[in-house]
């Protein structure tokens, strides 16, 4: 087997989803896996995923990943096709498991080199799961196996085909320009671009973002433009982001999630 | 002694308030819990219970329940009467134990074969408790007091006569109709009504639920309707709900926490 | 070396940041700490600072603070001066430890007669620390330093001049009368203001706080007054609040945080 498809689990699991912390919902799951694996680290990386936004998890996860020490599971349930047939899988890579229904995330999140397993239901999941809240009644059984080691991801069938996001990547549009998209907005009303220094580079000194008919110079810090105004820069996860120093950027801009932003680099 | 009223803690406890998370209660409400009883495992069921709502906690904790192993202990602030003379109880049941005033949650949570106990205050509480934060100043010690086992409920004093909610149930019309009430609006905007099929049995098939002049057919899964087209269903927690597909039912119809729709049986 | 400022780690750490729960930003944090302190018990006293307020940072962990066993850590990650030069404190005083920024939390928090030491970044905080994102790079591995007594406080450099928030403090105006402000808006729309009776005493009974041309009584309890009206008490905290019984003062008296309101007192 690829050694890098091995992992052993630490007892940590990490928690994304879009359930909200309103209700219950986040609290029974860690009912159902702390009464299978008592010794579990429960960690609740975001519960405020928008609604069925699968890119929007994929991003959060990623940039959290390399964080936390090898042997950590992370579980991922945003999740549209509840109720419906589609596989459960894992995904092993570089350390890191990573567990949710076969929607597109895991590979997104692991990107390329790692494994994929098709995980079984039974004798793991509740009886009688219900058709709507596979978080109880699926995940948090299977990632109590995985923790407590009943359940080995490399023991179990291999999947050559994931799903995979439509991903959502700058397009050149020449001359230096590039059509961005906004991939999220956090909770200081910053803009995270598509524009993904890993993949895309780092945008060429005196590069401007336009909105519209706003041109933001990219720069290093929020502390090099004046208190109000509108920055450019590549945040701490590695993505081109619009902010306003101490404001709102997406009051500011009027940008949602998905609207689009032009990064104009010079010629 | 009854045998169904003993509880052996096994260290976990869960929290269900109307405090909400963006003030420093809840975690005031934790130093408070580990100074006494630093092994304690703790789990936030919800904060976001809405103000003073008795009968959403009581659904949210109800719902909860089954989920965790025996041994848990469950504590429950939700409390219009702080402040006021009025008993702190304990209910056990099936090998939990719930805490919290007596203000009629507690039996809405336990339900018919619990035993209550009258905890007395002293020498648990905090020296000089306020009048407003009996949470940290009542709750959270007397938890640590029954987590360690310092306290043990059959020990204390019987209580016979717990207040009890005003349930809020369906009323039968006559022809198949049923009055039902939206009990609690979830993150998704589903909207969860008070029938619940461990006490109303499941609605027959070819139900339908009724708002105002909006039809709205009863089915197993969203996924039977087309995207943004209402459905009701029997949700995960076992209680008749109605949803959008991909989309929020309290906002495309209009309902909110107290409102009435109606329930068609066919004849 | 001064007794007072002795601190032996009990490995809990408490955290304050105004990074709110919607994005991954809490969950990074603690994967961080915990590859580094994997024993480590770790409480969120909140994370709904608003947005670089740096006084309701404070209020909120002075409030905490006397709840917890000594031998807590207490991290307050609220920064608008992140990627400046700043000096990283931590301030030691009756067994608590608090971690931060040099931006004058820390002798909000402690009060007269802590003591302050000015920690290295190197060799603990994250090779090429992002310039936008210390609570990750910066304070969590500092925070594990400190939790798994690799760094010790009281072995670094002292420090005699933190810096120090511009305290808002009642002004008296003569004749009883006293200039208030609100300092915070909690979740239930109680407005609690910026006279704190271990500073400025209890109010003289009969007092009463004025907001335009309302007059709202001082009383001892929410009780005291009919549903929906308006009452003035000294909270759970120690500080003078105005409250409305089952009800929300914030919207029924249109006061936000920084809105001035008049106690005065009986001549």
């Amino acid at each position: 087997m690829d050694a890098s498809h091995e992992w052993q689990p630490s007892g940590l699991v990490t928690w994304t989803t879009d359930f909200g912390l309103e209700n219950g919902f986040v609290g029974t799951m860690r009912g159902v896996l702390l009464a299978r694996a008592p010794q579990a680290t429960w960690v609740d990386l975001t519960h405020g995923i928008p609604a069925q936004a699968l890119d929007v998890a994929a991003i959060e996860l990623r940039s959290a990943l390399p964080y936390f020490a090898p042997g950590s599971l992370h579980v991922v349930v945003v999740d549209p096709g509840v109720g419906t047939e589609r596989r459960v899988l894992c995904g092993v890579h570089g350390g890191q498991c990573v567990l949710g229904p076969d929607n597109g995330i895991l590979p997104a999140v692991l990107g390329p080199g790692a494994g994929y397993f098709v995980l079984p239901e039974a004798p793991w999941t509740l009886s009688s799961p219900s058709r709507t809240f596979h978080g109880r009644d699926v995940f948090a059984p299977l990632a109590a196996a995985l923790l407590t080691g009943e359940l080995r991801p490399a023991e179990e069938e291999p999947c050559a085909d994931p799903v995979r996001l439509d991903a959502s990547s700058p397009v050149p549009e020449g001359s230096g320009r590039h059509s961005l998209r906004v991939q999220l907005v956090d909770r200081f009303g910053n803009l995270v671009t598509n524009w993904q220094v890993a993949e895309n580079g780092v945008p060429a000194p005196g590069s401007h973002v336009r909105s519209g008919a706003m041109e933001i110079p990219l720069l290093a810090t929020y502390g090099e433009v004046a208190r109000g105004a509108c920055v450019a820069l590549v945040n701490s996860w590695g993505y081109l982001e619009i902010a306003v120093r101490d404001g709102n950027a997406s009051r500011k801009l009027g940008l949602e999630r998905g609207d689009p932003v032009q990064l104009q680099e010079p010629q």
